[in-house]
């Protein structure tokens, strides 16, 4: 039963999960809901009646307002809005806010950047970085965002100057299930923190950190397991170990001052580990970031039926 | 027609295809036939059967050897064979020859080595290597041998001192294939050398030899489709030069020395192109590196009836 303190719908549209809170006008979650209908489940041209399907009873009342980070402005998804070009910040993100309803709902641009000629992108982390610098009263800092595209972001005095993504989970995803070392490895597609090892972690981020490179150290949970030396369960762990280390080896040097990590709680966990092992100190700020993010975007955007671009 | 000539049935029995040839007393090949009768088209048992339906017009003559390398020796394969440890040479792996047929039919072991409690392992590209050397007159130098798995071997004084895998031809099939970045690649599964696109693939190398790391510079690919710079065979290319540039990152000091490349032109090519960007000269040897490496072997081997272990 809502109160009638809810000012803002805040939707966090993944790619491969819907999720969205109800905001006090403090900018803090008083209800939470998490639907399996991520872009990818989405049909062409469905977007607007999932998103009816899952909040009408959240939506209907004559003042309620919604900000949708996240994947739906993705080309070929709810609406495409172009990135913000770094440095990009709150204002630049709400004046590129790309309106489905004018006044009532609205879809946060990503940002995108630029080194030696190759383009990165965000959609969503954006949205967490911006939040959890405001909860955490950071105007400096750089952020950690881990996932199967995790984001290292650098911001300074307030604004994303420039980041970087690294394929970490999905590199983890198709070594573990697609690649050779999936024989000496458990079946299960679950388990992903079911059995986890840390000493066999932390020696998978110590090989990573000596360097050889990912193609030759992942090659080694292929032989640890021909010879018998290792559990699956631990080579698992390992395998985690080798592909976090990996990235970690390509921090950006800003990164020894410490890093906030945003993000899930296991995941995170495993990043301060090896974080730690790198001796850099590390943070951890969990979905209130992005629901933040969505709180200060709100207050900076053009609600009075005024229409964006 | 065979003359009589030939002394060996020479076999490289490989994980997809089943290679062999008739080598005579110099040990040159005089005939050769490739199956796509790989150990993974093999079922359990089923060695022995697979063998003389695609040789018994080859292998009854009364006085005919035969010597087999490559996965064959593997566990679960026609017979195990223990691997022969580093350092290691034609003495070694002749006295470890295993006897399908005391006298008549053996499998050469692999080698293994071992670097900070993490073993590496190769089967038919040990017998390559010692090939190789013998063509060219060698005692020391640096191989590498392109391919799903690639191997890179330091040979000091005749004998294999020292090697490492690099998952890098399945790391590109797996990236190409199975990521995100299939997206904006050519579908067709083949076209592996139609298109290529030196370019790219060059600026490939470099984006890899700057750093950064693969995890990082893949989703490169993804970006540059993304933004509609690069047509998808230019991509295709890139991603070649991404993943050969992360291999050659990793490679031994003594590679400056110049390198000894082995395997079929196309891919050694590819990694000549890519070693020249780094300063390192490269000279290639094609499919008579193992079928020397056999004859050599054969030289070495008691044939007299007299079994192995």
């Amino acid at each position: 039963v809502l109160t009638g303190v809810a000012t803002l719908l805040a939707v966090d549209w993944g790619t491969s999960s819907l999720r969205a809170a109800l905001l006090d006008d403090l900018g803090s979650a008083q209800l939470e809901r998490s639907y399996p209908r991520g872009l990818t489940s989405v049909p062409s041209g469905g977007f607007d009646a999932v998103f009816h399907e899952c909040f009408a009873d959240w939506f209907d009342e004559a003042d309620q307002r919604c900000l949708v980070a996240g994947m739906a402005g993705a080309r070929s998804a709810w609406q495409e809005v172009p990135y913000c070009p770094c440095p990009t910040s709150v204002d630049e993100l709400a004046a590129g806010l790309s309106w489905i309803r004018p006044g009532r709902i609205a879809i946060v641009p990503g940002a995108c950047c630029e080194s030696r000629g190759v383009p990165d992108v965000m959609r969503g982390e954006e949205t967490q970085v911006l939040g959890a610098l405001d909860l955490l009263g950071l105007r400096d800092a750089t952020l950690v965002l881990p996932g199967t595209h995790s984001k290292w972001v650098s911001a300074r005095d307030g604004r994303i100057v420039q980041f970087s993504t690294h394929m970490t989970g999905e590199m983890f995803a198709l070594l573990r299930h697609h690649s050779l070392l999936a024989r000496g490895l458990p079946a299960s597609a679950e388990g992903f923190d079911d059995g986890f090892d840390t000493q066999a972690f932390d020696d998978g981020v110590a090989q990573a950190l000596r360097g050889g490179g990912l193609l030759h150290n992942a090659f080694s949970i292929r032989t640890l397991a021909l010879f018998d030396r290792k559990p699956g369960a631990a080579l698992l762990s390992r395998l985690s170990g080798l592909v976090i280390g990996e990235e970690l080896l390509a921090r950006p040097r800003d990164a020894a001052d410490g890093v906030i990590l945003i993000g899930a709680s296991g995941l995170t966990a495993r990043y301060a580990r090896a974080l730690a092992q790198c001796g850099v100190a590390s943070h951890c700020v969990g979905a209130q970031a992005g629901w933040r993010g969505l709180h200060v975007l709100a207050q900076r955007a053009r609600w009075a039926g005024r229409p964006g671009r």
